[in-house]
């Protein structure tokens, strides 16, 4: 077998969800594409790689010091919103629904994955409340343990603010979602939590 | 959102099979690898794009100009097993059984897709016939209606050497097939092709 071919197809395969064949299936579309946009694939992998950074101010993936949301002087910076991934970010950027900062934590608290919370971005959090210009804190953090354990912390660390108002997001049933299918828990937070309709 | 990060987004879901959503996925994945791998991850997709070629002989890839079965002096090159494509000659090498020469057509003809007889590498086979070595030509193309019509097409090709041996690969039901759940001309095929058991 070409050892071009081999290379691609092994490298291609450390991609999380994609094995040999999907591998090879995407090496042979390559193969098709245009030399122009393989190379300009290829090169913003690496780009993206080598030249990508970390918001000074929230931890969000970045091009420069200061990450877009960051420096938009129309975004509301005495709420702050904490999120444990770049991803989660997105996900709430897509809503185009908030208008506030962001605090990324990079990953929640896991003895068993060895990460202990100075392992977490939470000294940005605590640096921009200190500033003083933070009103409200939104904690966004999944529901698992290791999410559970975070909020904890973060509760413990916030302490110390004591006109800081603290907010999670709500837990409950999605749109879309049977509840035949939703587990125990959500539904038992989705029935506590839940909210009277007005009659008109 | 970070330039960088849109850019690999956008040039990873140009890939088939992967969206928006995988395609950011595999980027958190690309952000956790180390630099010097993502560095080889792309180049090596640039260097099978921009420096891979096709057998002189057989139009099989390779990194020189004939590839390495065609160059392994060990094959037996008086059969010649005829495949569309690359990735069916992989499938076929992974069996370690065959150890004759290929022929890759790079397709099959198809009117719908403006593929004509002329697209396809059926000059390097017929080349290779020509020049006296081949005893037998095995057919090895999908049972699609291109395929057919291709092989009809190969078959009238062929017609000019009479002493030439020319087989197809063997319809039937596959190993952990299910009847239940095969199509009806496979085993039309199947049954018509039987084998007698020999009675010990």
């Amino acid at each position: 077998m070409s050892k071009l071919l081999d290379n691609v197809v092994g490298e291609l395969s450390r991609l999380p969800g994609i094995g040999r064949r999907t591998a090879l299936r995407l090496a042979m579309h390559i193969l098709r594409m245009d030399e122009e946009d393989v190379v300009s694939m290829g090169e913003s992998l690496i780009d993206f790689r080598t030249k990508i950074c970390r918001c000074a101010k929230c931890n969000n993936l970045s091009d420069t010091e200061i990450c877009d949301v960051c420096a938009d002087a129309s975004r509301d910076r005495s709420t702050v919103c904490v999120v444990e991934q770049v991803s989660d970010l997105l996900s709430i950027e897509k809503t185009h629904q908030y208008r506030g900062a962001y605090s990324v934590l990079g990953g929640v608290i896991s003895p068993m994955q060895g990460i202990a919370p100075s392992d977490l971005r939470i000294d940005l959090l605590l640096d921009r409340i200190a500033m003083g210009e933070v009103k409200e804190v939104i904690i966004a953090i999944s529901a698992s343990v290791e999410g559970e354990t975070t909020m904890f912390y973060l509760m413990n660390c916030l302490k110390r603010f004591p006109h800081l108002k603290i907010t999670t997001i709500a837990r409950g049933i999605g749109f879309g979602d049977e509840l035949e299918y939703v587990d125990e828990l959500t539904i038992t937070q989705a029935l506590m939590n839940r909210r009277e309709i007005s009659k008109q």
